[in-house]
């Protein structure tokens, strides 16, 4: 195991996050939020002197294999949380550090589950941050890494970084060149986010508004700075959140082929035709079953629309209290948390694509069941999918499922009812946010007991990273001496 | 598709179960229950009427491949429920022939989940027939044919109905003649079962509900003559029980093992360690977790040793409410429903070994993350698993969730409780009978619409044949002219 590179990139890491933090401490100073002020001036402080240390003696080589690149991504994510919910805990404003902890994870991770039970009360330069950690945490703070930072020895370190940290069974390169790729990327997540506050501002939501809206949407985080999510605003601002949070949920490589022209291939794209059909079809069914809750079609299908489109792809902003929906939505709702979004986008959940995956895997056994000779052939795109991908996205399920079930058993400890239990593990892990019940979207995660608030953790980081390079951690033999 | 086949299979079952409803219609006679009478008389001339016309020109070539096999089975399964559920709609004990059929999948499947919501007022022939089915349907109809009937083509047809019929991933034969190997199984069947009444008898049970309580532990079913399930009973007759149901859980060929002296390969069955490990440790967790609902600890592991050999064994039977424990208790129990009980034993739900060989796939893929060129070796008792098992494997697990997500969907449409619809769903399709709430040990599944009952019906067969024989059927290309 190299050390040095894991250390250098954990400061590297933490001075990212400083650096963007700073806005934060500026709004604090600017709106004289003097408890944020020194929430974020200490935060600093101990960034700065951390980063320091962790970076004595990290000269010489900064080749890394995958081994190394999945613990500098489970290792960066849990520093960057940690460190990130300082402010909130040294400005007193979340009194328990394992609360701190657990908004920053959700922040990070895009779930937007909160403990909070007054939103509204806290001072806007924790807000601020609170909503910037989604749009930092959506793409992903490593790919943002590399993209500003050239690590000398070319590509191939940073490929091992970027398939840890990036959602989606298959990391596709954009352009030969890896920073090159990172950034075009980037600035797709930038244009569209600024598009996107553009388009709120236009409809009349305050600046501010805009602003926080808008990284929770692009990261598909789901944290709002209202107690009724996006309930307060107009129509059209929910519309204008609902059509953006489905196009974050997009594989960002459809933007940048959209970019040069190469919309034949996007018309190739099975899981972008499969993610819009889903969201289409569970739309009308919900529409259908809900229409007597609403006084007309129009009004059931624009809620309608806009939970689904929240739920897939994993956001988690609310219109209405979708947990007193009748029992056929909430269930719908509940398996589109597992579905998610596409690979490649900002989305969690199992991904749309490895859900393809799965069900022609399954058409697949069933052919061979009558023609026991049959070869497997699973193609996506119309491109031949190896045995490797394959076997890889089943054991991500059978992972995926026992992490889950482990989970729903420590968080039933509490005593709290099978439907919060269920949907919280699940829309954490999905990285979602509310659930049913008390973890509904008019509730919170502030009762559950320490215990499960760091179960619930483990699974929106096991839910962002994908679950390999969190076990990963959990590996003895990661550890052992003799790796170097 | 050999279809002479499929139908000189298909007289063969029907002329077995008229034979098999001769106890029950003596049983009415004697008890002067007219109704029953009626009803298993009118039944009788249909599966005589029915089996002949069958039988019309079913001379010719018996051979039959995988295809056939699973068809026979599938078929085999729904027509036995269809007659079978007649004595009871004929009788007009159960008015609606949906709920008939409900029921008499339920017992054949031997799932115990019933519609009945005074179970106490039915009559004897009919309680009989209804626990008969339990028996019946655990160690599989098809096996007790191919137990009795020579088939001139020797074993090779056999054993494709053999692999459709039999529980679990791989199907060992005892003995190098098939029909020699079904022969001792059902003869340890018949043993043990024989055992257990003499043991109830010997506590002081009434012999008819000895009788009916043996055929329910024995096919692993849960129907019980009482309203209050096994409650009403000594503590020692309910640990007779208990223990029988652990019995009829494990592999049978252990059993054989046993007989034969081989108590080294015993020691070797990984999957009989890891079955009763779980067993234990669940049975220790839920007596503490419910301590304080009982008066002492040995009240509390005696209950809780009950309910998790009821509920892992996939039988059903109750001692006490279990709904109304705690809910780390029902989560455990709803996840035991999954794990379910060995292979080649009469109990249902996914398999202690298949639950192995998924895990030991999880721990050799973040082997492979490690050491990207490391070869899947995957071991089960000392013998090492090939790929085909392995994915085959991987396959029923995507299968069954995806049918289960399927499943609770429609069910939902009832809207009944979140609680109802997940534990009912998993209770049908892992064979046990009891869920949670509205399906719980006290409640019952009356209350469903015919859409959910049906749904249920099939979950419970989908179960009991593990997938692929039921998802058979519903694929097009094997109807198809071209196949012969």
């Amino acid at each position: 195991m190299n050390h040095r590179a894991i250390r250098y990139f954990l400061a590297q890491i933490l001075r990212i996050e400083g650096v963007f933090m700073i806005p934060a401490l500026l709004l604090s100073i600017f709106k004289q939020e003097w408890s944020s002020v020194r929430g974020f001036a200490v935060t600093l402080v101990i960034i700065i002197a951390l980063s320091f240390l962790l970076s004595i003696n990290t000269r010489g080589s900064r080749n890394i294999f995958a081994r190394e690149g999945f613990v500098i991504v489970a290792l960066s994510w849990i520093t960057l949380s940690l460190v990130g919910a300082l402010p909130f805990y040294i400005s007193s404003h979340i009194p328990s550090f394992v609360d701190a902890f657990f908004e920053t994870v959700s922040g990070f991770t895009t779930t937007g589950a909160t403990i909070l039970t007054d939103v509204e009360i806290m001072p806007m330069g924790l807000l601020y941050w609170r909503s910037f950690t989604h749009w930092l945490g959506g793409m992903g703070v490593l790919v943002f890494l590399l993209a500003i930072v050239p690590l000398s020895q070319g590509g191939g370190s940073s490929l091992h970084i970027l398939k840890a940290e990036s959602p989606g069974p298959v990391v596709g390169k954009l352009t030969p060149k890896l920073r090159q790729s990172v950034s075009i990327l980037y600035l797709i997540y930038i244009g569209m986010t600024v598009l996107e506050m553009v388009l709120l501002l236009a409809g009349g939501m305050p600046l501010f508004d805009a602003i926080t809206t808008a990284f929770g949407t692009a990261g598909t985080g789901g944290f709002s700075i209202k107690n009724a999510s996006l309930a307060p605003y107009s129509v059209y601002c929910q519309m204008v959140v609902a059509v953006f949070m489905m196009l974050f949920g997009v594989n960002f490589s459809i933007y940048y082929l959209l970019l040069i022209g190469q919309l034949k291939q996007i018309w190739k794209n099975e899981e972008l035709k499969a993610y819009l059909s889903v969201m289409l079809i569970s739309t009308l069914l919900i529409t259908i079953n809900v229409l007597p809750k609403f006084t007309s079609f129009g009004d059931a299908l624009q809620h309608s629309y806009f939970q689904v489109s929240s739920i897939m792809t994993t956001t988690g902003f609310s219109t209405v209290n979708f947990d007193l929906w009748p029992e056929f939505s909430r269930m719908l709702l509940v398996l589109l948390m597992i579905v998610g979004a596409c690979a490649g986008s900002t989305g969690g959940g199992m991904k749309v694509s490895r859900i393809l995956v799965l069900i022609k895997s399954l058409r697949h056994g069933l052919k061979k069941l009558i023609h026991p000779r049959a070869i497997k052939v699973i193609r996506l795109d119309g491109k031949r999918l190896d045995e490797t991908s394959v076997a890889g996205i089943e054991w991500f399920a059978t992972a995926y499922f026992v992490i889950i079930a482990g989970s729903m058993l420590l968080v039933s400890l509490d005593n709290f009812s099978f439907d919060t239990n269920i949907s919280g593990v699940l829309a954490c892990i999905n990285n979602i946010g509310p659930g049913l019940d008390m973890v509904g979207p008019m509730g919170n995660y502030c009762e559950f007991s320490v215990l499960s608030k760091l179960v619930l953790c483990l699974d929106m980081l096991v839910g962002r990273l994908e679950v390999f390079p969190i076990l990963f951690l959990f590996s003895p033999s990661v550890w052992a001496k003799h790796h170097r």
